[in-house]
């Protein structure tokens, strides 16, 4: 096998065999193809395509390049995953919100990287807190509380691993096909049979329009299938942050104060999701589950079971970290809040110390945003409308946003969730 | 600036600016950018194309990147190039016809990757030979002789020397613009006015159709007169091979055997070639030169000058190395010869010892394949229909060739050449 020939023949919108496919991600992994010849390729992919039956083959030879988790003996387990926005903490309410309704989640998530941290870089933000359990226990407890939150073990997928960080650095980072075989191969690796996927569409997003979340959609779905794997996408809204605190111990607040009777635009997506969840995994109706997940909100066993996951994985949640500094940003003008820019908020709670460039820098827990007006509330010059929090002495610029629109007339709601697809 | 920003502009189709070009270029050049994310901007590139504005800019940040060959003091100078295919020693031909009939030829020549070697391996296969003059004696043998062809110093246009190995080995060759603006960038820093360019058009070519020859010969004569430089292309068929001699010190002796007398294709060619170079930079008629290069052809004064040139370099015509083994390969079948594939001979003449697949590995300058038969020849079975000429035993399975197709029916004569543009 020749990599040029392979990259000349994607250059020229051919389609690749499963043994060229082979080839190009285990070379990669060995060495044997270097850096500068897969992302030419990747570049190729980007610009040429893949057809269902190459990203279906391209999964599972990545799927295939490290160690799988073994959950059958755990019968019907559930998994959630979100393609990735600003403020997103809705892995941290819904899967107590599924486990106290009698579904299984046993979940592997990773650190992140930009604007805030990853799932586990919130949960590590909680005093204690454990992410690294080995096998015997982290099965166990699934069992046990039917909810366990682990890092990812560094051999999950690591075609992937690998692949995905000379993306990022090679402007190949917006391909459909390398989307949703990045995503699928390491669900698949992860071992739940049941998946469901929060598509996000937007400024704020990977994803910027939704014919290409219909698309990563669908092939999410195919892929899952040849798995036997259930998967439901939601299309969901990420113009807007969700809810109102960006960071991590902020945002492991947030999910406490959901998980205790808070309304909002978090509360109805999440919601969603778990329903979606757990009627794939307890195989009952959407409306069933929908009503079984509002009553056990309501009446606080999700909050309780919310509890217990932290607990058992030794967290201690009154100890929550809080920056030294908080900073009031007011309003300059009156008028509706018309818009609120995701991004720009995303990068902000980064310099504050939220979020990462890369692995090795620490993160400052407590940092973030909190917002104190949401889309379509009235404001008044000299409101606050956000508090920053940080470590960091600021000066004045970080205190002048461009975030906020602010307009005469009130906005029309937005819609939250596009789309079901499954 | 931010490569990755660049890439993805590219990426989307979008026009870069000057600023950003040269970031990219400079930035690979310093180390800043990494061969991984040039390999996937030249990839980007490739697909998605350059306006003649970038393409022109592009020429002239490579152009820049290192130093510029000054032949003003020696009036009108003209050069040629190839864009390479098999058995190609017109150089060695034109150079001394176009010299003797009083223009003045300064080139500046590379080694050779691939099949055979380059003018320069060429070159160095006449014993004595030097290719490496200081600047002051070669511009003085240009003045004395007419003629002087040397290698290429190690700072012309570094940044076309870093970008081309990489593009060697991520399947990102088969560009115009980058082809375009590889060739120009060096023509121009090697200092000659007058500029006739040989684009090799088939199979053995990396130009495989005339569309595409003729969007680079346009290309090529537009990026020229943005630098006062007077550019002729002549679209030539690359389907067979060149003249009968294939490897360095045979195609040496048979530019010999072409300015004693010898008639063919290649002498066609070379006719032709010299023709446009004497046109363009004795500013007379076409016609004229024509009738010039023909005469000095004829009454011996191309020869004179082709053994006064490699005198004036050192070397000795007459010690020409010859390899060791000589391998006759009969013909099979009975019929006429319909079609000698060009770049199956120059695989095997490779494979004998003529060339080379990284600059580190040393070239049997004797080594090659003269070919006794040509496309329209009757042969026998039994009869000769070339040559192996190589210091190693080979095994019978080199004696039987699919390069020839011998057909009952006489094949048409195929045309030389196609097109001259200017």
């Amino acid at each position: 096998m020749n990599i040029i020939e392979i990259i000349n023949k994607k250059r020229l919108g051919k389609i690749l065999t499963k043994e060229e496919i082979n080839y190009a991600v285990n070379g990669y992994l060995s060495g044997e193809v270097k850096d500068y010849q897969m992302s030419s390729l990747l570049m190729a992919i980007v610009l040429k395509g893949l057809t269902d039956h190459e990203i279906i083959t391209l999964t599972e030879i990545m799927l295939n390049s490290g160690e799988k988790l073994d959950l059958s003996n755990l019968g019907s387990v559930v998994d959630k995953h979100s393609t990735g926005g600003v403020g997103d903490k809705t892995t941290l309410i819904v899967s107590p919100i599924v486990a106290s309704c009698g579904a299984r989640v046993a979940k592997m998530s990773g650190k992140g990287l930009g604007h805030t941290g990853g799932t586990i870089d919130k949960l590590e933000s909680i005093p204690g807190f454990k992410v690294n359990l080995d096998e015997q226990t982290f099965l166990e407890q699934v069992k046990k509380v039917g909810l366990a939150i682990v890092s990812q073990t560094a051999n999950l997928v690591p075609a992937d691993k690998k692949i995905y960080a000379l993306r990022d650095v090679t402007g190949t980072v917006e391909s459909i096909p390398l989307i949703a075989s990045s995503i699928m191969s390491k669900k698949i690796a992860s071992g739940a049979n049941n998946l469901v996927i929060d598509v996000k569409v937007g400024r704020g997003a990977l994803i910027k329009n939704l014919k290409d979340a219909r698309k990563l959609a669908h092939l999410m779905i195919k892929i899952g299938s040849s798995h036997q794997i259930k998967v439901v996408c939601l299309l969901t809204n990420m113009d807007i942050p969700l809810g109102n605190n960006i960071g991590n111990a902020l945002e492991v607040r947030e999910a406490e104060e959901v998980l205790q009777g808070k309304k909002g635009n978090l509360t109805d997506l999440c919601i969603e999701i778990a329903t979606q969840m757990v009627h794939l995994s307890l195989n009952i109706s959407v409306a069933d589950a929908k009503k079984l997940v509002q009553e056990n909100l309501k009446n606080g066993s999700a909050y309780q079971k919310f509890l217990e996951f932290i607990k058992a994985q030794q967290g201690d949640i009154n100890a929550l970290p809080e920056s030294t500094y908080h900073y009031e940003v007011k309003s300059t003008k009156k008028g509706y809040i018309n818009d609120i820019n995701a991004l720009t908020l995303g990068e902000l709670s980064m310099q504050l110390g939220a979020g990462r460039m890369n692995l090795t820098e620490k993160l400052d827990y407590g940092a973030g945003i909190t917002l104190k007006k949401e889309v379509g509330d009235m404001v008044e010059v000299g409101d606050t409308i956000m508090i920053l929090h940080t470590n960091k002495v600021l000066d004045n610029d970080f205190l002048k946003t461009s975030a906020f629109v602010i307009t005469r007339v009130k906005p029309k709601p937005l819609p939250l969730i596009y789309e079901v697809i499954e």
